[in-house]
């Protein structure tokens, strides 16, 4: 959706960058280079056309409307933007131009260029998902002690502690960020196989090298029609946004007027209202709180796609890309917007002392007070 | 997702404009106009003041981009916009502009806006569902005796007739319109309640007057937090690309090469392969199959949103709009993708005589002829 | 998941036998009895033929464990149904026999049965929406002009009353009832059409005497491969689910400790905790929010599968019976479960009172009190 | 859905059992009397009342439809359990009643219930899926050579080997169990935390000695409202059906008939029509495909449900049970249709070759055999 105003809604500047269209057009490029570079190796193509095509691809820039209209209309990104770059490169060298994306099919490059976008969005996700887990380990660490109302089917139960609470935080970050790491290392790799990934007309070491040059996992067959690790990253990215719309859950309800426990800070010009000048919206957990909404759909999605027909299938991994791109924005959006709201909350250490003695429960909260620290060590385990 | 490459795959640029920033903004404004207009009909706002804000709304614009970051910070649009609009009031007039968006709060102009944009979405859909009927009835006489073997569970089983395949389709799509045309009758609402839906500092004539200038729907109640009609129109959307979606499947199965009995018409530069001089892809099927791939869940996730909390709730209707967008631009992308497909679809019905024949199977295609012309004409039928 | 712990958890015995084996095993027979008849009625079967087999079906009983057995090692119900109906007709008639389930597909019991199971389940579905819109109507009534705290974003705004909150979850209510009917007109069809759909060695008359006879809609065509209408149909559960989940996550969150203004009535040994004695949990707000919860997904999967393949897909329309009968479970248990929360739900109106008090806001609720009486009218009207 | 008809046409009898109820109560039983072991060994009960309720829970039965009303009332299957447990145990030693469930919390019960019934599903999993994967891999070699035609986008495209396309499917498998398991080593946690997850009245080391005895893992804290692992376990049984859904699409289209190149293996009475005795249905693939359109939104649900509220929430756990044994028996039901198809599926080498031919294509499939050998051998690896 070409709207500006509804993804910075939802997301950072810069993740709309990384999913953008000059982002797309620029790794699409880098596997047209790459893949001639590897090819030229592999003494399947000239080194001097590798070497024309490695230059043009760095110097090319694309009318993006244009090129958007062509690739709608050809059903595919690849057709036009290999038609073109083949013209510039016959501009320097005629007999360079049949080399351009030799051997190679338009899921080749698109593939790619989704992973490659994926590898940049997976460095912000790991970014933001350090900045929150370091702000929540903070937290859990300097609440330890903190008293508070434990809560159960939102009814009061009996005692806790603010850091027992901010530490079960963590864990799910903590496990959620494990996890995108974990199916991240199998997903982002290299499309090589060309139409029907058997590398015909190429060989089975220039896919390694393009994976090498592109800094992607090589994968052991192509995978074309095998989206499983695709799935695995969606699903990933939307356990994650679910996990920090929990945080965003809990507070947003500790901040109720009545509750009082605890509320997002106070930042310029955001969590206004249009109409009430006395109110402080928890803007952070609403972009959390959505981004939790959409993105397990946007997972399901995937996963409904994976029987693909054959070889390549025919609408299934054409679908995934916008989903793919979704998620990691959703995901950014959210840790994005729930990291500065936990560096900086506001918590009522008073309130929760009063909610807890007007709740008349009583029970032993030492163990919490070990387990909340325990729970921090364990986060920052190795493995 | 900004990325218009994307975007452009899966739907019509008629669409992305529909939902694009521009067209959000002049809804927004066409609201806050409207607003000023019915107020002061109700003597709640000076009608000197409903002028300026009138004349104001017609000549401002605004830098898109700046506004799509200060309404990310803000937490919703309403706030920068309402904030410029003010001003500029102020410009010509300091005692107006305190009744700009009187008595409104962001989410009245969020949810008219996103209504204003539907309805000129819902004419798009319209017009190529129309599009697709119209083409499908007329394939459905042309071929209504046409033998053909009919296919169960992937399996031959026995004859029916082309025309009674098309049949199917057109009462797929004419129960999909009519759906969305029902739901859209009562989704399109105009929303207009103040802070807590009350209209208090306004009085119910207002949201009648504004929904008649807007020409939407006046509701019983505002609806901020009653989303029931959104999910249905959701979900009609969702349904319509499904039904669609299985116009593709079939004709994307026809087209198979030892089927051979359909396929795409010839358009230059579509359906071709970046790698494969000889192939001829089914473009308009693979646009209708992923639309009907994404859709669903889409759908649902509006669906998820549903037990919103209090008067306004937190992250439910703020996912909303992305949800419903995306919706429009796939249902369109398919109506739009195998509009044309059909109308000028490729059919072998020698190849249909043979594959029939081969099937060595042998039953009566007379009722099926006339059930075709009967489910023909049941779709022309008013109500 | 033949767990009746499970099941019983989210929804009535009722809607449990309804979707249960002996209905649906009386609902294949009904089919077969009554096709017998029509196909009698049209002299395309032995009038006598068609009294043995409607008598046969009376008495017949079946083992259904090894019915269940049979049924998957089959791939479909039909098979070992029509073949044991087929050796106790033959017992009575041998001539009989061959006239069981003639001229039908295995798809054409599987789904007119699945439609005489939801014709019973959306009797539930009224009863218990209309006992539910009823116990809102009261509550909305009797607190049209109870003050209370409007909440905003989770944050306290202005002032409502607690009528027009109750209005608000009617308004909810009313309108998926009526969508729900809407749907439940358009899919609660018969299904017939032999193999192939074209009714080939019946006729068209079958079908219309057939529908007559079980009381269902009489199709354009057959709709083997035609979903839309089981998909609104899902759909419109979904929805309705969700308006009462809105119901639930207000009620649970009214019921807060720390807000207190209003809680589910004490029901013997319902709501109590294992742990804690004093705990009073919202039990009937848990059956509701699960519901709501697992609601959307399973539309979701059903809208999925409508590109199904040629005349009768694969894997697509068997899919549909478990996520349909698990809809109309789960909105029923929705329905009962907050049915009796309302109809006796305490309200603390003095607490309503004493934290609007505190929020110290100030607006005026006129307007409030007479729209929810306009609200409740309007849910009165006919159409 | 209590239909044993339902459930047995998309899982197996044994899957069945293991979400059984009395399976359930099983698990629950064991959960109290390990719980009562664990509890002792650490001074927190008498040894003697531990013997007692091991004793008693060893002898216990339920009258499960008796308990499946009293734990729909109750809200929680715990209620009614624990206040027969000690019914019974008070029966032979008065004081050790008050030491059932002692500081234990109804999640506590339903929880380890729940992974004690996975743990169960999770070795069927893995012995159907080994099942598969071996014979998947049988294919792979025995047909690393024979040539057929590689399809793409429905159309013909370059040749491949049909060894090649098995070992994309065994790929897919072997990266869907790698998944699962590692998922499963994660999710198959105990639960114990008592009502706000402290261990108040108990202690830390009660819950590894707990887990232990169970064979389960030990979580770092009680996860009662951080559900990440849930999701994480339905996420990879939900890919797993969708990568068996791939076999089976691809199954299906090479068995049309005018393709010809595979078929499911004739089993007696399965695959059967009702109405055409000439039909051989793919009735393993339509399993397998429906399981793979249905699991998809199931994982998504769960997803759904992580924004769950403070310490334990309000109707999100609860929604999780059904979820995931509905995916554990949808995985294995995929599964264990199509281990069988794929161990005798018929091939038709001749036909391949023919196909191919007429599709007039040529390519090198040197690679496609190198690669498929390769790729066996990296399914087997230890990691």
């Amino acid at each position: 959706m070409a709207s500006l105003i509804r993804d910075r809604a939802v997301t950072s500047a810069e993740m709309i960058a990384v999913f953008g269209d000059e982002t797309l057009v620029a790794a699409a490029l880098r596997f047209e280079a790459a893949l001639a570079r590897a090819s030229a190796a592999e003494g399947i193509i000239p080194t001097a056309a590798a070497a024309t095509i490695t230059q043009t691809c760095a110097e090319t820039t694309f009318d993006l409307a244009v090129l958007a209209e062509e690739a709608a209309h050809a059903g595919t990104l690849a057709i036009p933007l290999v038609r073109r770059l083949r013209e510039l490169v016959a501009a320097h060298d005629p007999s360079a131009a049949a080399f351009v994306h030799y051997g190679a099919t338009s899921q080749d490059l698109a593939d790619t260029a989704l992973m490659l976008q994926s590898e940049a969005g997976a460095e912000l996700i790991r970014r933001e998902g350090a900045a929150l887990a370091e702000a929540l380990a903070s937290l859990a660490e300097a609440h330890a002690e903190t008293p508070m109302l434990g809560r159960t089917l939102l009814q009061g139960a009996l005692p806790i502690t603010f850091g027992f609470k901010a530490a079960q935080w963590l864990l799910g970050v903590d496990a959620g960020m494990r996890r995108f790491n974990r199916e991240a290392d199998g997903a982002l790799a290299c499309q090589l196989g060309g139409p029907v990934g058997t590398l015909a007309g190429l060989n089975p070491a220039v896919a390694v090298r393009l994976a090498e040059d592109l800094g992607l996992v090589a994968p052991p067959l192509s995978w074309h029609a095998r989206r499983d690790a695709v799935a695995g990253l969606c699903a990933s990215l939307a356990i994650l946004a679910g996990s920090v719309g929990k945080i965003a859950r809990d507070v947003s309800l500790l901040a109720q007027g009545e509750v009082g426990e605890a509320r997002e800070p106070m930042i310029a010009g955001r969590g206004g209202s249009s109409a009430m000048a006395h109110k402080r919206n928890p803007t952070g957990c609403q972009v959390a709180l959505s981004a939790a909404l959409r993105a397990p759909a946007l997972a399901s999605a995937v996963f409904s796609g994976l029987p693909q027909e054959h070889e390549r299938g025919l609408g299934g991994w054409q679908a995934e890309g916008p989903q793919l791109a979704t998620l990691f924005e959703l995901a950014h959006g959210a840790l994005a917007a729930m990291a500065p709201v936990i560096a900086a909350l506001e918590i009522d250490a008073e309130a929760m002392r009063r909610n807890l003695a007007t709740a008349e429960v009583g029970g032993d909260i030492g163990h919490a007070v070990v387990l909340t620290r325990a729970a921090i060590t364990f986060t920052r385990r190795d493995t």
